[in-house]
Order: C-alpha cells, then structure tokens, then sequence
C-alpha cells in the first residue's frame, strides 16, 4: 500500500486526491493547503488523511512514500527538489517548472536519490489520446503531415503565468506524445488584451516545425465564451478530428474517398460537395483519465511497469513554452531548439 | 440592359453567366472559352449567347459594355489590360493578380479611361458576412480582439497557385473589410507535402497583425478531408462564431455570462463546466451571394452605387499575399507591410 | 429520344421538366399551366418548350409520349385517366389520387391500354433510402424491429389535404420498400391546430403494424419551425439514423457494443454514459434524386428495367392513408388494413 | 439537522445518499440495501452512516426523521406504508407505486399521518424544466399545441418492470407539469421484441390527450443503440427544443420567422430553405437536479416552501402508465382516463 502526501488542493488536487484515494494499492494519507478552508472542505470528503497547512510535515514525515505536487507552477520547483531531497517519489502537475534550468535540475536530483519523477501530463492518460496515438502508429492515418489545435474557452485569467504556460502544455506534450519527436522551431504570436498592464498573454498562436516536415500549430485563448477543444491530426490516408468536448464522439476519423469534380452548373450543385468519403466514429472507453495516471505512478513505484511521461518529457514540453514566449517577444520570429538534455 | 461578356466557363464562370443573365438589367451576350467541351456545355443552357475561343470578339466587340473575366489567376492581368484598354467595364475574379504591381496598374489603367474595375471578393456580399460587419459596427461585441479562420478541404491541387493565393484571398478579403483597416504585419509557415516537387504549399498558417494590436489568424489546407470554413470573431463582451458549411445555422453569437467557480470536487462537476453564457443564432437571408454582386456591378456601373470590392482592396489583398508567401519561404520571419498605394 | 409533356410547373414542376430535360434520352417539349405567370417564368428558362393554359393540348399531341402529372391531388385521378386514354404513358406525382378507388381504376386503365403508370416516389430513388435497403437486406441490422420518422417543419398550410395526405406519403412508401411489406394496421391521431375552421389537421401520429410484430410509427407536422426529417431504423444487431436534412452526414450506424454497467457512485460517472458503440457515416453518392427518378421513368419506358414504384406501391400508400385518417377521426382507433388489390 | 435513512443502493440510492448528505441541514445516518456488497461499498464513501441489511431498523430507528426509499418499483408501497405508519417522511422514487390503489392508500396514509409524502420525480428540479415552464408560462411559446418526446437508448433489460413503467414515468411527469393539466385519454402500441417470451414491452408508443386539445406524444424504448432525450414543445409563436443529452446546449427556442416562398427553379434553391426564424439557447444553471430535489424535501419538512412532486402528482403519473398499458394489450384502442383522486 503505497502511501501519498498531497500538497495543494485548490483546483487540481482535489481530482487527484480522490483518484489515488480510489485505488486498491495506494492511500492518501496527508493532505497540505495554505488556505484553510480549502483544507476544512477536503477534510470532510477525506475524514481519515492528516490536514496541516505546513508542508514541510509531509515532506518530512517517514511513513510517507511519495508526494503528489499540485500548487501553483511557480512552486514545482522548490516544492519538487524538497520532495526528491527527502528520499520520496515526486508526481509534480504540468508544468514541470518555470524553466528549463529547474526541471533539468530535478531531473538530476531524482536519477541520484533514485527516486521517480513523473510529470502530471493527464492527456497521455486519456483513452482519446491513447486511441490517437495507436492510430497513427498503425499507419490508419498514412503519413502523418500536420497537427492543429485549438483550445480555447473562457479562462480564469491567471496573475502568474500567461495562456501559454496555461494552456499550451497539454497539446506540446500531447503531439510531442504523438509524433514520438519534440519540435526543431517554434514561432508565435501572443497579445495581452485584457490584461494589458500586466503584460500577460491572453491569446496566442504557435506554430511547432518538427522533423521530416510535420507542423503542429496550437491555439490557445482565455477570451472564447464557446469552450473549443479541437485537435486535427491530418494524414496522406485519413484525417482525424479529437473533439475533447463532445461527450460521446471525441474521436471522429475521416476517409478521403473520391475526388470532386471540377464543374458545376448551378449553386446546388455546388453547394452538394461537403465531403467525400466515409467517417468512423471508435467507441472509447469511458475510464476518468486521472485515475489511469495515478495507478500508472503507483505501478511505476512498484517497478510494474515504465514511466511514461518522465521528467525529460516535461522538460521538453517547458523548452518550447519557453521558446514560444521568446518568440512572442521577438513579433513572431521564429526560435531553435536544441536538446542537449 | 448591361451587355456582358464572359471569358472563361471552367469552374466559377457559370455562375457568373447564370446570375448576371438571371438580372433584369443585365445580359450576358457572349462568352468565350479555350476549351470547346465547356463552350458546348454552357452554350446548351444559354442558347442566347455568342460562344467563342477567341476573347479579343468579346474584348473588341462594340456592343459589349462590361467584360467579365473568370479565368486562372495568371492570365488575369493582360486579359483585365485588355478589357480596359478597350474602354470596357472590368469585372475581373479573385485574386485581382498575381503581383501588386499589376493590380496597381490595372487600378492606374481603369482610372485613365474611368472604367469601373470591380474585383470578384464575394464573401462581402454574403448576409453571412454582412451580419458580422453590422454586429461589430454596432458594438454587440464590444471590442473586436482577433479573429481566427479555418478554411480547410481535400481541395483540388492547383498546378499554378499554392494554397495561401487559391484560398486565403476570400479571408483576407473578409478581415480586411470587417476591421475596416489593412494589416501591418504578416508571418507565415506553410508546407509543400503532396506537390514537394513542385514546390506548391498545400497547407498554411498565416497571423495578421492588425492596427491596433488586433489580430487575424488563417488556416488554409487542400489536405483536409473534412471540409470547413469556421470564423471565430472574438470581442470583449461577445464571440461570434460564423460557419459556412452549416446550411441553416451559419452565425452563432455567444455571451460570455458569468464567471466559473474554480473549486470542482468531482470529475462531473468539471465536466459540468461547458459554457457559461447565452447563445443567438439569427436568422439569414437565403439569397445567391453571387446574384447580390452581379447586381452591385451593374448597379455601380449605372452609377447608382459606390463599389465596395474595389482595385485597390483588390490590391491591399495581393499585397498580404505576397508578403505571406515571402515569410513562408524564410521559415516564418514576420513581414511588414506598407501600403504607398 | 421520348417526347415528354409535363402538366403543372408550381411548385414541385420545374425540378420535374429540369430534370426530364436534363437526361441524354427525353426531351420536354410541352408544358402546361394555369397560371400564366408560372409559365411565362418557366418559359425563360426552357425557350424549347411549347406552353399552354390548356393541358389537353398536351394529352392530344401526337408526337409526345409520355406525360408527367405534377398537380395538385385532387387532380391527380382525372388528368391520368385522360393521358392514359389518350395511350401515353404516365407519371403522376405522390400520393397517387386521393382514395384507393380512383388508384385502383388508374392501375386498371394503364394494364388495359398497356402503357407505364409510375407514380413520383421520389425517396425510393435517394441514395440515402437506397443505402438503407442495402444495409436492411444484407443483415447488417440484424433483424429489423422498428422504424421511427419525424418529418416536420412550418409547413405550407394546405387549403386542400392534411398534413398526412401532405407529408405522410414519403415515409409510408419508404417503410413499405424498407419492409418489403405492407402494414396490417394503422392508428393515428391528429388536431387541426391552425386551420382549425376547416378541419384540416396540421399535426399528427401514425403507428403502423407491419407483419412479424414490426412497427412503424411517423410523426408529421406543418407547425415546426425547425425542419427535422429523421428516419430511425432499429434492428437487433445495430441501429440507423437517417437525417435527410443533414447535408454531409445522412445516415450515422451505430453498433450496440458492450452492455453499461449499473452502478454509478456520483454525477460525472452517470454523465459520461452517452453511448456504447462505433459509429458510422458511410459516404454517399451526391446525385440529384429527381434524376435517378426521371432517367428511371424513361428506362422503364424503353423496356430496359423494371418499374419501382409502380401503381400497386402508390395504391397502397393511398390506402394506409385513408385508413389513418378514418383513425384520426375516430379518436385513435386502429384500423385494419386488407389488399385485395 | 434532518436525520435521513436510506433504503436501496443500488443503481440510483448512492446519488441520492451523496445529495443528501451534502445537505447543510440533513444527515444520512442510515443506509439499507440487501446487497452486502454494495452496503461495504457505499460504507467506504460514507463511513460516518449506520449500514444494514435490515431495513426495518431504519423504520423502527426513533432518531431517524425520514427514510428515502430507493428500491425496486414493486417494493414502493410496501416499504412506503411501513415508513408512513412508524411515523416518519416519506421520499419514495418514481414511478410510486404499481397501481394507482396503492399510490391512494401512501396518500391516504400519509395525510391521516400528516408525514410529508414526495415522490422523486427529479427532472421538475431540473433547470432545463424549469426554464421551460417559465418560457411557457410567460406566453413566449404563445398558445402550446403539443410536445412531443423521444426517451430511447440501450437500456437495461428490467424483469418486474417494462420500457412504459421504467421510462414513461418522467415524461408524463414533465408534460403534467408544464401543461398545469392532467391528460383525459391515451392510447399506446407496444412490443416485446427481446424479452418476447416475458411479455415484457421493450418499445412503445404513447398518445395522450390533454384539455383544450393539447396532445403529448412518447416514444420509449430500451433497444436503440443511440442515447437520445428529446422533448420538443410546439406553440403558437414558437418551438422549443430539448435535449437533455446536451452538454452546453440543453434548450434551443425556434422563432418562426418569415415564411417560406413557394416556387424554386432548382435544387440549390430548395436546399436552401431550411430554416425561417432565429434561434435562442439560453444559458441555463448547472446545478444537480438531485440537489435541488433533496434540498426541496428537507424545506417542505422544516415547513419551509410548499410541496411539488406530492404524493398526488405521483398517483396521476401511474393512472396514465395503468392506463397505456391496457391500451397497448388492446392493440392501441384509446382509454380515458378519469381522476375521482
């Protein structure tokens, strides 16, 4: 029975929480929040976990194997290498860190003390993904070209991070996931409408240039009132269309089919041509993502099984919101990115 | 009664012919095409009119007033030279021409010999896209922050233009005039993945930057099996969503509502978490976009109008795309772009 | 080459004489119309034709063939009697006339003189109701339990039938060529909401028994403003959608696939149960019906194939007709249905 | 703080355990089921509440001041007397009992008692339904003719219950309450395909007449692979749409609009009209209706607000469904209804 510390329930932890509680071999066991009302609340949904306001009891406490790191991102870092420090298993939420110096330091800290450290990167988890994932790899898809992403709604404006730290982890690390290959270039294009004082980006759009020609281009935005998130993977053989919103078809696969042709005599006609082949629409199972994450951290622990989204993963996924803000700064001129580790 | 003749009957000039001959002010008298097959087919349902392989009868025939031209975008300008040389009326299909500098001089030509030149954007005379225009003059949805654009099929592959000068003219079109201002800047990356050899780009993503921190992104693709022409207009009190495959529900304006709550205890209060405000759908008039051109030409050339596509907008569009494709060939390096006429 | 005259150029009449006309092997070479605004409009587009006011003209013509009766029911009776004793060959739109006798005596007279009677069901000849059949017939289904059809919208209040008589004979003919069978029994209920005055019902539901225990049950109304037209096909192994308004994506087959488990411990588990199956959306030929329809009147004509929707199919539309509305009358009643022809 | 026992957790009983016990003013502090599994089960997620077998110790318990009956249908009336005659309230799910006889004798019982009896007819505390009754009772539909509801999915094959008793229930409590009427006369077809040798209705058909010539038709069925709840409420000025599947789109209201013109010269034409008017979705609350349901329950207690789904509500719902089924064993013949109470 492994036993789990959490430290953070505001939006995320919570999920979490109750996702590791519900597994057969792991129990949270200590739970930690700045805001004690948070920690009230929680407490009467998880009567038997220990509440403090003061990490550093569950950093510090022997019979705790492993802690769950779901504050804000700019604490990953510090919260993260006290964990690892104190001989625990860390599963710190994305992103990884502020910087890529801190998540390479982490990484680091984790291989000496010999510790795991998984990255929370959910989508990896979800049956959508996965199906994705085993289609392109099948070669149902033919060459894949190109990935767009939208994702997009009305957000809580965040103070401390801007909508590319926010947003755009998911889909870096879902098409870095996809692809089995991290981009080569990253160019975007950000504004901060209404936090304008601030000077934190409320919208942008990057464009990701990965080996062999393939692009992804994401979207990301706190200011659509409609929620959108919509990922296009286009191949030579069959399009793919991941509607993350829609509650029974996420995943809608489109054939090519015949070609159209060039002429028509009136608007009807004309107006006939949508689309020319079939689509198929995969039933997924309907699991919640995190609990496939957390057991797959608790199986990794026991050695069952190996990491998926690993350390190295999470420090990609940060490299290229890194260089996508410096390209944001720069107008949209477009930045390298090399992979030393 | 307008007399009109029509070079080229391929793939768009039937339109043409069907709803400047559907006028009661206007006739198309005689039309001309290389290919002999089409010329037969057309002149089956127009038995009225000339047909010809030679467009200098239409250009030099006395009685014609207005000549339209719908033929590939490379012979644009010295078939548009002629016609305006012969003292006609130019109506002449998007984009304008191939450079800027021969849209400036066929802009230069019309205004020596005050001839109405009239470039062929139908999109601004849709309802669809008039309604945007009327919402956001209006004030409905506050400030216009950006707009984002799919335009997205399995097109055919043109041999002669790539995908950002056969598509993206109809939404720089449509952006430009919805701003009421010209972009200032333009990046781009696009990819050559089914015509490499020859180096036509079949997909691209192209941001504009507009006066005033606005922003335009576009997305054009022949590789998409789905077909999809999506334009999300987004403001600070109101988004808008225009989709102009859907046949009865092409404008969704969306409020923003309330704020979300960030606490969530369970995986279905999250999912619960949709959309937060009111949704409109108006009603459209259902009229021939086509027809309602036409009749702007004759009505601008009887003088009882102002023309709303004109030369220059013609122009100001040639101008993006150009610069979008010299982006594109330096890897997305944004361009500015200045407008001495 | 058949000479075709079409009598009736309203409503339905012009797609009728467009399409005859269109096809390599007829030619329409008279029309007939009271209304002589009509048939100066329809003049302009078929310069060919001959037009009169007086439809005998056409029925005593020589040279023509074959007559196309596109008025309104109640004159469906009277005019197929005098072409078909004038020896040509007839086409009559759907339903057929207004009671089983007048059908019963057409059927008779079209043996007698030995000429074609083939009655306007046009949905037999969609490639949507096609694929149905095919679908239905090869077992994909498994065995076919029941039909479920909503054909509704705001209608054209009609001053001389009911909205049964106006909107029931689609379906009717379709469930027929689905089953491969005639109902044995029919129950029905409706009001005469808007035309109350008259008697003349604008809503209503059919529930038809068919042999083997299937059903069908149709639900017509002119009071909708929404236009639906939705056919549901469930059989043992899947089920079928077919939604006719729906311009790329006809019909959606859904497989059953695995059984829901009964237990949910909160609100996001229950949620998430929207379905259990794939899904899918086979493509479909874009072909005009109406065409599939005509080029089958004048194949049947040449002796080429074989008639379709022959007398005996629209007779016995008209006879589940009747038997619904005498129903409706008596409050809901069920109705036997008997065909001794 | 109201002392709540709970009987039955099994597919329903834990939803209504977790409502009521996030009550501020209510405690589940008994729970019931004969299932020793799911009682440990449910005893993990409510460790704090007494758990047993016997469900007479949650009837005889003098600190319990309600009970919560959530079993098998046929057990409603059984456990609701003994409940009502030791004195307690009584929340008894829908449908309230097998016979109207019964669902008499709980009223009855209840009112010589005076113990509050409520019948967990959950979708009158749903937004959406509330929003409905409003839209109705403002006069924004104008006169409402009639509501037409589909409930099918691949259900759960019942034993002691058919698709009428399992599905019907709620609609006829919906249509009850928005109509502020109860219905004087149905009629219904019914099948048994999977469960034929049973004799257990799988999909039925039911008509229902209301006063002022208001209908409501019903289509249940546990056979169709596709989830659908659809309830469309046709007025006078406008149409309602609502689809409780929806995640963010729950109620589309139709305007009518203008009306449509009558003759088209082609197929785009045609194609082209498929709606007239604007649409409205409003943004509706995202509460859980059983929150709202066990919150109504505790106030009607306390004395607080009036009683909305009584036990006399409860009676109407199963003289209806009585009723329907000897209209389905009679081949569909219509059966009044008439309410001495």
């Amino acid at each position: 029975m492994l036993k789990v510390g959490v430290i953070g329930c505001g939006y995320w932890g919570p999920n979490l929480i109750r996702n590791f509680n519900g597994l057969p071999d792991a129990e949270v066991t200590a739970i930690a929040d700045l805001d004690e009302k948070r920690l009230a609340h929680v407490g009467l949904l998880y009567p038997g976990a220990r509440k403090t306001t003061d990490h550093l009891t569950i950093v510090q406490d022997p019979t705790i194997d492993a802690v769950v790191v779901a504050t804000p991102m700019s604490t990953h870092y510090p919260l993260g290498r006290q964990v690892l420090e104190a001989g625990k298993h860390l599963f710190v939420e994305k992103p990884m860190a502020t910087t890529s110096d801190d998540c390479r330091a982490l990484i680091d800290l984790a291989r000496r003390r010999d510790r795991v450290l998984m990255v929370g990167h959910t989508f990896i988890y979800t049956p959508a993904v996965r199906k994705i994932k085993a289609l392109i790899d099948s070669g149902e898809l033919g060459d894949v070209y190109y990935v767009n992403v939208q994702r997009v709604n009305l957000g809580i404006f965040q103070k401390d991070a801007n909508v590319v730290w926010d947003l755009a982890p998911h889909d870096v690390s879902i098409v870095n996931y996809l692809f089995g290959a991290d981009p080569v270039r990253v160019s975007a294009t950000g504004r901060c409408y209404v936090q304008h004082d601030l000077g934190i980006e409320d919208v942008a759009f990057l464009t990701l240039e990965y080996p062999e020609g393939r692009l992804a281009h994401i979207h990301v935005s706190w200011l659509d009132p409609n929620k959108i998130r919509n990922t296009t993977v286009v191949g030579s053989r069959k399009m793919l269309v991941y509607d993350d919103v829609s509650p029974a078809e996420k995943i809608r696969v489109y054939d090519k089919g015949v070609d159209v042709q060039p002429h028509y005599d009136n608007f009807g006609e004309f107006q006939l041509l949508y689309r020319s082949g079939d689509v198929f629409i995969p039933r997924l199972d309907t699991v919640e993502p995190l609990r496939v994450e957390a057991q797959h951290f608790v199986d990794v622990v026991a050695g069952k099984t190996e990491l998926m989204t690993t350390g190295v993963h999470g420090l990609r996924v940060v490299q290229v919101l890194e260089q996508a803000c410096r390209s944001i700064k720069e107008d949209g001129r477009p930045q390298d990115l090399a992979y030393a580790l």
